[in-house]
């Protein structure tokens, strides 16, 4: 049987590591290691600078492979959907082609892999389609939330209150009904600039646990245009930018 | 200056705890460790274990605080912030009394410091106070939330959509409107046996990472009253249960 391994990497800072996620690859024979546009070399890189840093086994091979990018036609959904079609063909052959029986092949996933990620999704698609067999295991990783949150050393929810993690094309949809903390991820259009309500605070924060780390906090009414020009201006100079952040209404302690 | 760590130590197993917890765990003078109820005995051997097996150093000292109880009368908001106020004396005195100028005091948190835990309120109560002062810092850790997708190798959201983290209380009012995942913590009431949706699936995990770990999924229909038989068995043995779970509507792939 072929095992592989979905191993959460955290969100930037190699010390984001889990001693779990350190074994786990110690245990891989092959690393696939699949990223795409203007972040790419810098991701790759730092997936390396990881591997060389944690990995004490040198007889394990990285195979690098073209992430298909996702189409811009249609609605959001099917967007991701076909795009986890075409992933599911790579995947399936990386499996078939790159992976001997018995041998073990790790995936390294930002953040974690339940979060915001497709690479559970399409492990099941492709075990669901029965041309290639394997078993495998999740490795949870600290995600950018996580990351904000202890970088700007501030409680994601209030007491006894619930936290709503969603998109920047969620939210565009409105402030979630009776949310008071809401957490935003994968939003390339600063939507945080469509609310208006003077209550809100924003911890915002970008390159979470790299060099370039940015943060930023405060009300939004009084922050929003500083994070928005900041944001740019960061996108520009690095030619990519991930970032998230935090809204809530009221003050932190509340 | 006094130095604090907020430290957390992921849910259970020793492995999710990362490598920038294990490197500030190895920079503390001192350990404040506090625990109560039923599970206080299994959770202080837990804590025990890990710094064994990750602090270097040996000339470090473990403070054991009797951690005050929540009231059960008053409204549950207010319950725990009678109860914050309890522990706030407690960690102001232990800073006081147990740490000197230029020391390092570590406080040890089960997940992340950012998700249902008051260490971080609680501290930020005591700099406002003004009679002790400190710096610290926050190391975020693997959630339970995330030792549960990982084990169930499930994603936590549905493409695009978002996941609503919230408590039994919460639930017992209502599933979230709009809500296609909703993670529970806190639930001491089986409030998930309230719900009557039938599209609804469950994937339920009780001491998660530990070696007394239990698992369960499926249709809420099918399995709510096995978790539930389960669960009262559980907390009857160990005296003490700590679960979550993750409910969502349509199938694991939707």
């Amino acid at each position: 049987m072929k095992q592989l391994l979905i191993i959460g990497i955290g969100a930037g800072d190699p010390e984001y590591l889990t001693v779990q996620a350190i074994n786990a690859m110690n245990r891989a024979d092959v690393f696939f290691l699949m990223d795409k546009g203007a972040s790419k070399v810098k991701l790759l890189q730092l997936r390396r600078d990881i591997l060389e840093r944690y990995v004490s086994r040198i007889d394990y091979r990285i195979v690098e492979a073209d992430s298909p990018e996702r189409a811009r036609e249609g609605d959001y959904s099917g967007q991701v959907q076909g795009l986890n079609h075409a992933k599911q063909q790579v995947f399936e052959r990386l499996i078939d082609e790159e992976l001997q029986d018995g041998q073990c092949g790790a995936f390294l996933v930002w953040g974690d892999p339940s979060l915001y990620d497709s690479t559970l999704r399409i492990l099941d698609a492709v075990l669901r389609e029965g041309r290639v067999n394997f078993d495998y295991q999740v490795i949870p990783g600290i995600t950018s939330v996580q990351a904000l949150a202890a970088r700007h050393r501030v409680p994601l929810n209030a007491i006894g209150q619930s936290v709503q993690i969603t998109t920047g094309r969620r939210l565009a949809e409105g402030f979630p009904a009776n949310a008071q903390s809401v957490v935003v991820m994968l939003d390339a259009e600063d939507t945080y600039r469509q609310l208006d309500d003077p209550e809100l605070e924003i911890y915002w924060g970008a390159y979470l646990g790299t060099p370039d780390e940015i943060l930023r906090s405060g009300r939004l009414v009084e922050v929003g245009e500083d994070i928005q020009r900041t944001r740019q201006a960061a996108r520009e100079a690095n030619g990519w930018i991930m970032d998230t952040y935090l809204l809530r209404r009221g003050p932190k302690d509340a």
